[in-house]
């Protein structure tokens, strides 16, 4: 979808024009004019001959050519006529400012609908409704109430939040932050995010992509081609209302662990999208990304006027995860040569609370220098002999050396630093206002940068039995059946490759002493009910019986038991499983979010995985790369390896697992919710077990 | 100590006065006039007539008088001559503004120790050496060289770096923030934080103590006196430079996991300090806490002009922990009356985006009515129609009328809200850059709130056998062993009542199966050396032996096998010692820090300690509920209390075995280290079972 005609029309009409100021349909006109946008204005407004000196059509057909752009402010009963009659006069874009629809309830959704419907019949892209509009800096063009343009830059900004925007714009000014487009999509009843940053995507004026999103449309779209984007330009989104939705209930350990917050972390993270937990840091790393290159590497040292500021910048380095450069034996002799004796000549490097700039100029040029040295934080404190400006200068000059290197500044101080802050912004050396702030962005660049080499992602396919598991899967579908029992969701495993253990079903007491001996000792018993998920809850689980009189006790008891406390399950017998050799009990599952598809989780098993909550996602389908750091992002990722003595499990064993559950949930949409647990696992070399499973299927 | 004569000296002398503008010397005489300081000033310095227009006096004795406050700038070689006049003289309040000792090196060391000498005979308090000085606004005081005098008010600054303050001081005026005094420590050779805090907490212009600290000199001392000082003031601390070093090799786990910056965790927390990542999150904290009522509950009310920034406000308070008000039926019915139909009046309230000053006064009056409500944030952004000065002042009419909630401001922007937040912040309603910093201060409100409301501390003591402890520390003090072996561990455990299983030690074959029919099985054997501290690594430990022959079988693997390993070990045989019964193993341990005392730890036990790192500490003594917050802190807590069908542990048990551990380690100070692991814990009604300990004394 091209957005061209929104961001470069050579006409713009704004019908609901108004002469009255303060009314959005004589700020929008005055807007375009302030601007200066050098195409044609068309205001029309039927009650009025003028609009700020402009020529006012009574309606659209009266100007007398079709105008690129329409910008729709009349109140929302009125909208769908004016639709109407640019379906009419064949207008392909249109912004619709006003509000009243989606966001104020039934009604204004069927008014909505109506307007899509138009759009949809006629081929005309909307924007909005209920939205600020757009600015496109470079092209003078203002077709927005938001007030004045920006500057012209290099960050386009998708917002769905209009108020937000203003106050972007407001911030942007005195930060130094300038724009390539910026648009306010509101309701998003046709143009949505993802056709912004796909437009901003092929856009060469826009380097960083940015916004503000409160809801995805389609995940699945999304997360695809926001991939190819991000490997492209960073893109930099605030999401919000995450928290709180995602508690719904779920019958799964992985739909219980897996929140709305997980899956937009996970899908960010597939995706390479870096998250802003506000706009403040969205400016951070925005001004980072614009103007310095990607750090070659993540070793970052650190040149300041005082040791405080110095020791806080290295303790932010280390708690973020960052190298703290080792300058070379040649770099600490020019700087013991170019500095004063009192002068630390590691890193941090302190040039004395006296330097001038001619200090600080000659520490970033050996530095920078230095091989072993990826990036600079150059900190400045206002003392009384500092020269804030010219040392704001050497800065950029020494920047200008060293075009390869990232270099960012935290000058840390009021009035007397703040001209000096401006001169470095313009120039391209990003300002934090803290040496933190300036630290986490090199972080967040650094794993910019890791995301991007990530190997390219091949999916591998296992040969599996995949008619089985539609047979089972269908039937349950036809049915109308959710849970698929403990059988035949290990049948479906085993389909697809997973082992199982041995086990029978006895429907007697007299069936299960029999079915023990042939199945041979130890053994787990379990209840066998549909009715039945958490088992082990209710005393519908006895592991370690070892003789048949064990097994006939066991019978006796879990019947009683189970009745007692479920008198309504309808119970059809035990189930008798071979007990798993020693290993240790890993959790594998997947819950498949209703936006973004199949999640994958990975955890320690048993009751560790509810109480440590030591888990990890993923998006299916994964690759072998993903399936193995699915392992290492969780905590207890060394007892998998082995530690102090005890013998690691099968690692390699662990990733072909989540990948082949990759490949069944892949394969069956209409897998809701699934987990293996325990999925043992034993030492290397060993084929671990899927000793319990529960599946539930829904037509998708 | 008390500090008068530094905060309101009558006289001030400067030695070292110049006539040279920008050099130290002239910058403190100039500092002093500019101040309009009201006493009497009196340049020292034997090569000028006069400076600034002040006769010069060519020593101190010239002046005739004794000065309250002699302020010394001389070259740090001419510095120990003018302390000595100020001994002839004297003089009880010195500030070192020079640099050039202990932190050069060696030679100013001795410099230094010469000075705090010729201070400690003759009674002299002195500030710093290397330290920018101290500013007392409001008795127009400035003894310093960081340039004007903040604004006056409530914030009492304490630093340890001069080039910080001068930043701080520019960062104050932007964000009108004052003070009531700063001082800036330097090496501190006498005056001390702790000295400036403890005066602070006595002066009643100061409400806030703020400070930057590298580093804390009397750490016992600073944890004592501090916690009675938060109890009347809050404390806000950034300390630096805590990462990294506390790296050091350890022997226990206890040791290898409590590092340096849990240290500070941990005495931070028993004083009610709360820490500052940044200077700017400091302003953040200081700003509320100087002009808001603490919040007399967790409820936050958000009121807002703009959906996307109330949702991200919302966010943050489910983050952070707040609990996100529910407003009353009379408040939503009022609510509705006065805004308009499309206004959210539920919360976060949505005044909307043409909201003029009236809607937020109304809104904020009707909602700080409601008695569900205990704090509110008022988020806005500068649109079209939006009027952000009379809004600020309308915030500030609104609070006026609600003296007993926290009311916090976040308006978005950058010069269309310069001057509301200027009239905000003189208001006494502070303001955030962004609603997150607002939400996060509320919650620091919140958690000082908690701190100051916790019970009287009251350290129970149980009746042990100390002189059973004394003598095994002071033999194993005295023969210089640091390590007491597991035996005489246990004694020392059970001494101070704790249970232990029964074990006897074998130093051949034929005794171990001898000892093991006596002690009965199943039995756990250990390997029983003074040189072999983590035995499972060596495969010496076996448990789970069943009968003689096991015994005997386990007893000669395991001399071969660890004799191979560990060919230089000393071994005497092996320990028997009964199974202990199922239950859960905990840790217990203790660390000792060289500044701050016996760090108590809790963790879940065996393995998962060190991998998962689910560990809590406190400092010793501690109370009956510092125990079990100790407990409730692990992230594994459920699995104490039961979980799932999985019984519980005896909670109280372990609550007192940590009191017993307690008072153990505060009993004999030469304790350096230990770990009770595992600790073994059954359910309720049971006791535990100190199964392993590891101890290691040192002379203190």
């Amino acid at each position: 979808m091209s957005l061209d005609l929104f961001f470069d029309p050579k006409s713009v009409a704004v019908v609901g024009a108004s002469r009255q100021k303060g009314k959005v349909g004589h700020e929008v006109v005055a807007g375009l004019l302030a601007g200066e946008f050098e195409g044609d204005i068309f205001p029309v407004n039927p009650n009025a001959d003028e609009v700020e000196g402009l020529t006012c059509h009574p309606t659209l057909k009266d100007i007398g050519t079709t105008p690129d752009l329409v910008v729709i402010v009349v109140p929302a009963k009125l909208v769908p006529d004016v639709m109407n009659e640019c379906s009419k006069l064949r207008v392909k874009a249109v912004i619709i400012i006003t509000a009243g629809f989606k966001e104020i309830g039934d009604e204004g959704k069927r008014l909505e609908e109506q307007i899509v419907r138009i759009a949809t019949r006629s081929g005309i892209q909307v924007v909005g409704p209920n939205c600020l509009g757009i600015m496109v800096p470079d092209k003078k063009l203002n077709a927005s109430f938001g007030g004045d343009l920006p500057a012209t830059g290099a960050v386009g900004y998708v917002s769905q939040s209009g108020a937000l925007m203003t106050a972007i714009l407001d911030m942007a000014r005195a930060n130094d932050i300038g724009f390539s487009k910026m648009v306010s999509i509101g309701n998003k009843s046709d143009v949505d995010e993802l056709d912004v940053m796909v437009a901003f995507g092929a856009d060469d004026n826009t380097k960083v992509i940015a916004g503000y999103l409160e809801s995805i449309t389609d995940g699945d779209r999304f997360v695809r081609q926001m991939e190819m984007i991000s490997q492209d330009k960073p893109v930099l989104l605030i999401k919000s209302g995450g928290t709180g939705a995602g508690a719904k209930a779920a019958s799964s350990h992985t739909g219980s662990l897996a929140g709305n917050e997980t899956a937009y972390e996970v899908i960010f993270d597939r995706a390479g999208i870096i998250r802003c937990p506000s706009v403040r840091t969205q400016f951070d790393y925005a001004q980072a990304f614009v103007h310095q290159p990607l750090p070659p590497g993540d070793r970052v040292a650190v040149i300041t006027n005082a040791g405080g500021p110095g020791i806080m910048t290295a303790d932010a380095i280390e708690r973020k995860g960052l190298t703290f450069a080792e300058l070379s034996e040649d770099t600490i002799a020019k700087l013991t040569e170019a500095l004063p004796a009192a002068a630390n000549v590691q890193n941090p490097i302190d040039v004395l609370g006296d330097a001038l700039p001619d200090r600080y100029e000659v520490a970033m040029d050996v530095v920078l220098a230095d091989p072993g040295v990826d990036s600079v934080i150059v900190v400045l404190t206002p003392q009384a002999m500092t020269d804030c400006d010219e040392t704001a200068r050497a800065i950029l000059r020494a920047a200008e050396k060293a075009p390869g290197k990232t270099i960012l500044a935290s000058f840390l101080g009021g009035a007397k630093i703040d001209d000096a802050i401006g001169l470095l912004r313009r120039g391209g050396v990003p300002q934090y206002d803290s040496p933190e702030s300036a630290v986490t962005t090199l972080r967040v660049m650094n794993d910019y940068v890791a995301w991007r080499q990530r190997p390219k992602r091949v999916v591998k396919l296992f040969p599996v039995n995949r008619r089985k598991v539609e047979q089972i899967v269908e039937r349950h579908i036809r049915r109308n059946v959710r849970e698929i029992g403990e059988r035949e969701s290990k049948e479906m495993l085993e389909a697809y490759g997973f082992a199982t253990p041995k086990d029978m079903i006895a429907t007697s007491v007299d069936q299960a002493a029999n079915i023990a001996e042939q199945l041979g000792y130890p053994l787990v018993m379990k209840i066998w009910s549909p009715d039945i998920i958490h088992k082990s809850d209710i005393g519908g689980v006895r592991v370690g019986l070892n003789n048949s009189q064990q097994v006939v006790d066991a019978y006796e008891l879990m019947m009683h038991r189970v009745s007692k406390k479920m008198p309504d399950a309808e119970i059809h017998g035990v189930l008798l499983q071979e007990m798993c050799k020693d290993g240790m009990e890993v959790i594998l599952g997947m819950h498949r979010d209703p936006n973004f598809g199949p999640m994958l989780m990975f955890g320690m098993g048993g009751v560790t995985v509810e109480v440590l909550k030591d888990v990890s996602f993923c998006l299916a389908p994964v690759t072998s790369q993903e399936a193995y750091d699915m392992l290492a992002r969780t905590k207890a990722y060394q007892l998998l390896e082995g530690v102090r003595g005890r013998e690691g499990v099968d690692i390699g064993a662990i990733a072909e697992g989540i990948q082949r559950l990759s490949q069944l949930v892949t394969a069956f949409p209409d897998i809701q919710e699934m987990d293996i647990n325990p999925f043992v696992v034993g030492p290397e070399g060993t084929i671990p077990v899927a000793v319990d499973a529960r599946i539930s299927v829904e037509k998708k």
